[in-house]
């Protein structure tokens, strides 16, 4: 099964490829071509290319929205590659993709899935979720040129919509797929920008609306036997520390939020501080005091959006101010916890200062935490401890919401970080290396073939 | 030249106007008339009328943009007003009107004005600015059916753009007339809404670039013997403390500032508190330390707006925040003192937090202190202890700017607040009581009598 084999000890991989000398052969023996998943990339991102940056062909960002034209583009595309590899094709209802490659074994059982999402923010960059998918195709091209089998069926899935940016729901067809979200519901959402287009207008439209039910049930559904992610960090910590491997062993819990704090209009010069019920006031220390529970917590509070009235002036003390809350931590109980601390101390503040404030607030969206599977994980870690070792890769949980973490409820699951640019992510200049891109597609090989070996093994003792 | 007096020791108005009794007779004679100032007051507010908050005919707010169609409408009603009552009317090239009654000595004496502004903010209300010109309307209409006549020429200033709501620059017209304010600068604002439309192409279409120099100078300009402006006080301090008139000494001085705060914007999932520029956070603990500053210094510190870029989201660190500061109290060496203090603040709240922020500022308006004279702060307050007394009415600094902190500058200068319900103004519900307005007004004529007795002595002693 294994075939060509490299004949140095430690591999390097072209000029454009790794410059990081990994510290052993390649245990599947396989090595992918960073030169091809490099320019494939690039060239597949010229549909939705946006927001130039720089001088050089690759220097722009991305603006390729879920089930817009230029989507439609690389779908198309990306439907005739695995194809030419000798894939089965498989569409589903919320139009995800599922790309099969059979195994050695000819088993029915579900595949190993390589997934992420080919479609963009607005003002997006050309690393986020494609890579994934273009790194998936590395490897099955790899395999194939090498003549190289898994045991069990392998394969790439390319999840629609995940972003959320066009159809605001993010994650939104793995999430129908693990039935957490109501397909209905993720059919009938509205093109932020036009509430006549549907995404369930737009699968049709395009040809994608499949006759699979998105579902994961082995009865009716397109099951998965693991699903494995690449995708870039989206924060700096790799960088920062040097490393360029994150075995991501789960996903932060987080919530949302929207706080409204309801004060009273009044002019500033002619109002006493005594008499005021100042909503900028109350807001500025309730987002203070957040940042400070979250540091006593070792969580994450963050606010993002801080909006008042657009008839604000200098000289008026605004009505009302709106802004959200992002709370983070890998254990759900902290995420409460720090909820309440938070909630409890924006009361305090509520009523100190001038007359003042009232305050609601709504509960926008609620993640629990995810644990990854073990094997999956063990498999990633397998991976980059023979690639880069133990001093250049890490445990990690990530931050952002990921497909991986919708499939991790219904299949074993795990993902690989690799770093970016500063930590720079859903904008233009996002941006991760050709070494650390074909690492982390190696990678990505290498962890399939471990727990293909590793599933074979299992199941069959 | 005292006529008609009120026959009863204590007067008290009509139906409509006053309810409080006054403690003893108006030392003019005079008596304004409490239904015919209501009446005119809404009748003319009937241009500009909008933003209807109740059922009753006079429950709309107003917006009568200076020089739009309906102030010109407003402006042509009250030369016709003027004329009628034998005053003179002359327009300065500022499209000021100066109402001109002859007093009895017949002086070529800069005549005692009473003046304020016909023009509304775009939501702005029935009494700000309005009330001043109408009850001045009502001093004269008094005086002339009583056969009275003041010593001194006295009449009625209707400053233009008092507001700087559609040509942004307030108290613009009186700024100009002070020599603060360059014409040219003036001449050349934009309506906010048409940048083709200028100020002075809007005096011309309607009439008002007048000949006359806008100026204070004696030779060649509109001199003013006196001015005293009647307004409401735009704050809660008059009704809270049960006064019906604030007898005002001069104006707080206030500095307006913009702040940039620029961080960078990272995902809130991805990114530890350690390695964040969070310009949101910074910020909201400026703000949080500019109130405390200013309670230490008893001064006033306000932020009105607080903007993060259109792009934000819940998910996302804002890569820079824009929000203003206005700094007032009566002394200017306090505000100073407070703006000092709340920069060093801001300077260290900028090096903490993860990798810390940076900031611009600038400076958008300085208003320096005003102290009005004291022998026209005498004569109001003279007129407040006749119709009020001592315990309903009360010394104050005028927190917001008023066209009499210009005039101030070049002639003696005083104002009359009355309250306004719950301190609102520059809305559609400011409301100011008919018995308000008519005390008012009723004070108004008082201290313009007299300060024209205090002149008549000390010009001819």
């Amino acid at each position: 099964m294994h075939a060509t084999r490299s004949a140095s000890h430690t591999f390097r991989l072209s000029a454009r490829g790794f410059s990081t000398v990994t510290r052993r052969q390649a245990p599947s023996g396989l090595r992918i071509n960073p030169d091809r998943l490099w320019e494939t990339l690039h060239k597949t991102c010229e549909w939705g290319a946006a927001h130039r940056y720089g001088e050089k062909p690759t220097e722009t960002g991305m603006a390729r929205l879920t089930l817009t034209d230029d989507d439609a583009r690389v779908r198309s595309w990306f439907a005739a590659e695995v194809k030419k590899l000798g894939c089965t094709l498989s569409v589903d209802q919320m139009g995800n993709m599922f790309a099969r490659q059979q195994g050695s074994l000819k088993s029915s059982a579900p595949m190993i899935a390589m997934g992420s999402h080919l479609d963009t923010q607005p003002r997006g960059g050309r690393y986020d979720g494609i890579l994934g998918v273009i790194a998936a195709l590395e490897v099955l091209r790899t395999m194939k040129e090498s003549g190289f089998e898994t045991n069990y069926d392998v394969g790439i899935v390319n999840w629609t919509n995940e972003e959320g940016a066009r159809f605001p729901k993010s994650m939104c067809s793995s999430g129908v797929w693990a039935g957490a979200i109501p397909i209905e519901k993720a059919w009938d959402l509205r093109d932020i920008h036009n509430p006549h287009v549907t995404l369930r207008s737009e699968l049709e439209r395009h040809g994608y609306l499949g006759d699979i039910p998105c579902a994961s049930d082995e009865q009716f559904g397109y099951p998965l036997g693991a699903h494995f992610e690449l995708h870039i960090e989206q924060g700096p910590i790799l960088e920062e520390t040097g490393r360029s491997i994150g075995v991501v062993q789960g996903a932060q819990g987080y919530r949302w939020f929207t706080i409204i704090v309801h004060g009273k209009d009044a002019h500033t010069g002619t109002t006493p501080l005594s008499t005021r019920k100042d909503p900028v006031l109350a807001a500025s220390k309730m987002i203070a005091a957040s940042n400070e529970i979250a540091s006593r917590h070792n969580a994450l509070v963050s606010t993002g959006i801080f909006r008042v009235p657009s008839n604000a002036s200098t000289n008026t003390l605004a009505t009302n101010v709106t802004f959200t809350l992002d709370i983070r931590h890998p254990n759900d109980s902290v995420v409460s916890a720090v909820q309440e601390d938070i909630f409890e101390a924006f009361a305090t503040i509520a009523s100190q200062d001038g007359k003042g404030v009232s305050f609601d607030w709504t509960l926008d969206t609620d993640s629990p935490a995810a644990k990854f599977d073990q094997n999956c994980v063990a498999s990633v870690q397998a991976a980059a401890d023979h690639l880069v070792g133990p001093e250049k890769s890490m445990l990690m949980t990530s931050g952002a919401g990921h497909d991986t973490v919708y499939t991790s409820k219904h299949c074993p699951s795990a993902m690989i970080f690799v770093p970016c640019r500063e930590g720079v992510s859903h904008h233009p200049t996002e941006y991760c290396s050709p070494q650390d891109c074909a690492l982390g597609t190696q990678a990505l090989l290498e962890a399939v073939v471990h727990y293909d070996q590793f599933r074979t093994k299992s199941e069959n003792s």
